[in-house]
């Protein structure tokens, strides 16, 4: 079934993994087609290791499986979703999640829009501007995500 | 500031694109040092595209751009998460999601453990039982999310 997945030039596939409960995003890793035929398998997340070369079951020695309720696909067919329920903590470091908040991984933007979801006639043209300032520099896009 | 991520070797990190109020996991991506510079410096979320080999902002020409509320590093420094505000939508097919469930893109794995968050000492046994077999073809990992 996931035979027609664009994997890389090494096989693989990036995985998210996300918390089915709280949504909290808890991890990227890879996979290739065999972890994600163990997965569907087992219900147990199920990842490959580039270091190593190795399929493995998350939580296998540790005991902080993860087991997929879901796994799904993303429009280009090259990204996958494992919606999981987390036992213990999906960090390595002990934290729950892989991209908890710290010093050394937290960054806030300059903000430019304050109410982008539902801006005022005002706030749009003033979001707008900013946009097409922003964008001067760079080559628009074509809102594909694929690339 | 994020000089010491772990790019690949096409200078590339990959970009999960989360909607910060509903936490919806919107896209992946990826980014080069300068698209995540100018996501910081504008607030919009920035991407590079591998196959046109340019950095592009989200949004540029549709409209459905990503207001970056937060960035955040993975444990590992090899994966970076935007929690964003979207406007519109974030898939080219007009989905809220590139992840939105549909019958091509959504896979539901055999369950193994209804409880894996709190497990009754009976449960714990079973699910126990469960992972060893799982796990009995495929080597353990050592709980560390980089490879």
């Amino acid at each position: 079934m996931f035979d027609d997945l664009h994997f890389n030039e090494a096989g693989l596939v990036p995985v998210i993994a996300q918390d089915v409960a709280t949504k909290t995003v808890l991890m990227l890793a890879w996979a290739n087609l065999a972890a994600l035929e163990n997965t569907m398998a087992t219900g147990l997340a199920t990842y490959y290791s580039r270091s190593r070369g190795e399929q493995w079951v998350k939580g296998a020695t540790s005991g902080h499986t993860q087991q997929v309720r879901e796994v799904r696909i993303d429009c280009d067919r090259d990204a996958v979703l494992y919606l999981v329920a987390q036992r213990g903590v999906a960090c390595h470091t002990g934290g729950y999640s892989c991209f908890a908040a710290s010093e050394q991984g937290l960054y806030s933007p300059l903000p430019h829009d304050p109410e982008p979801a539902r801006p005022s006639q005002s706030l749009l043209g003033a979001s707008e501007t900013a946009i097409s300032r922003d964008i001067s520099s760079v080559v628009p896009e074509n809102d594909r995500v694929v690339d």
